[in-house]
């Protein structure tokens, strides 16, 4: 493989497994806290699944990087500017409505794009991309249901999903966000350009916001940083302090 | 030295240590959250002073434990398992009231140790007393002066502090327990017994609650655990994973 190609599937591989796993531990932060014993359980499986995700996506990362790291080895090992999840992903999880809506804004993007990866022509990302979309395809049935439910709920839980709505939609744009190595990602088949799942996606987003009567925010501002490691904002390395504790503390440990 | 008496005198240090160290790291986080600038500069220097303390406790206890560690890696490199702080100093700072009242009633306790501390037959023990005196003297005036201004302030503002206090007294009773490793020390006129101090702590406390219009519990329970290090709670692993972080993540670092 080229440089260039090795370099964009590299960062590609890496999006994917870093935004599965920041995402998979923030919700797995709720573990024992939900509101009721349904939702912490499904919050936990929630959470294992992207964990699941990122052990393919960054065992797949690991051997195109060629030096010799496993998937633990860029989980636990990197620090915050080596990441390359969406920061949609790292922020604070909030309210269990911001929760439950950020969550929703992910499975959106991921229920769009893991059914045209598993046509990739990339058979380890086909693979891959197979098997997270059938869970994305639930955990968006889940958290679509949730957003409705709370949005066109009481007052006080609309007020709180309208508010989390606003607070996390600026976050949004950087999933679409697509550079050189994404049009060639493209031109090889391996991957369709992030861009081209926009208007698919805000389709859906309005769909269900309208049954949440939940109002989208009207603006296209991004924030950006996390997809290319440029910046991330200050909660990963808090998050990143309590996910790699153990392995900094006791490097090599194995279960 | 022989093995109890230096077991006696290690465990002593350490406590000195870590309750400076753990109360100093907690007191930082303050930094730049203070309701206002004087205050946040006072509880940044506090914390500093206290950190300076720890340098000189955990240095001396380095020495005795003869390990060949240093000062910094008995504070970045032990688990919450090998902490020997009392509880008190590792409990999550609250609002500013009651970390203010934390401060308070630790204070008490240091200023009436510290002059002691510095008659010791130990030289080091006493060159290293006589300076953390004057330090926990000055102290001492401020954190009074807040928990009586708070105390005797706003009928808001008193029920923080009567909150503050009620949280917090259940935890001052470790600071006077002994075992026969205190005992020995006595003997050898190292350090007071800490038994012995809580007659005068006692009569300051009900001074300076008296001036601030707060109640003392009437309660001797005390929780305990911090000074054997035979159970912490669930707050110090928390926070080691913060403070501990740099030297987990790259070992070794140094300025």
């Amino acid at each position: 493989m080229a440089g260039n190609d090795k370099d964009a599937l590299l960062n590609f591989l890496l999006r994917m497994g870093d935004s599965a796993l920041i995402l998979g531990h923030r919700v797995s932060e709720w573990c024992g806290h939900s509101p009721v014993l349904e939702e912490d359980i499904a919050l936990a499986n929630t959470a294992l699944d992207l964990i699941g995700q990122t052990q393919l996506w960054l065992e797949y990362a690991a051997e195109i990087q060629g030096e010799g790291n496993s998937a633990d080895d860029l989980a636990f090992l990197r620090d915050a500017w080596d990441f390359r999840n969406f920061l949609l992903a790292e922020l604070p999880n909030g309210d269990f409505g911001r929760t439950m809506m950020r969550q929703f804004l992910f499975d959106a993007w991921a229920s769009i794009l893991l059914p045209r990866l598993a046509q990739s022509s990339d058979p380890r990302v086909a693979e891959i991309a197979a098997k997270a979309a059938k869970e994305a395809a639930y955990h968006l049935e889940r958290s679509a249901d949730t957003v409705v439910g709370l949005g066109d709920g009481t007052a006080e839980s609309h007020d709180r999903m309208q508010a989390a709505l606003d607070y996390l939609y600026p976050y949004v744009g950087e999933m679409f966000l697509s550079d050189e190595g994404d049009a060639a990602l493209a031109a090889a088949g391996v991957a369709p350009d992030p861009a081209s799942l926009r208007n698919e996606y805000d389709a859906l987003l309005k769909r269900v916001m309208n049954e949440a009567t939940l109002e989208l925010p009207d603006t296209r501002f991004t924030h950006s940083g996390g997809r290319d490691g440029r910046m991330h904002t200050e909660h990963l390395g808090h998050l990143l302090c309590s996910m790699q504790w153990l392995q900094r503390a006791y490097p090599g440990s194995t279960w």
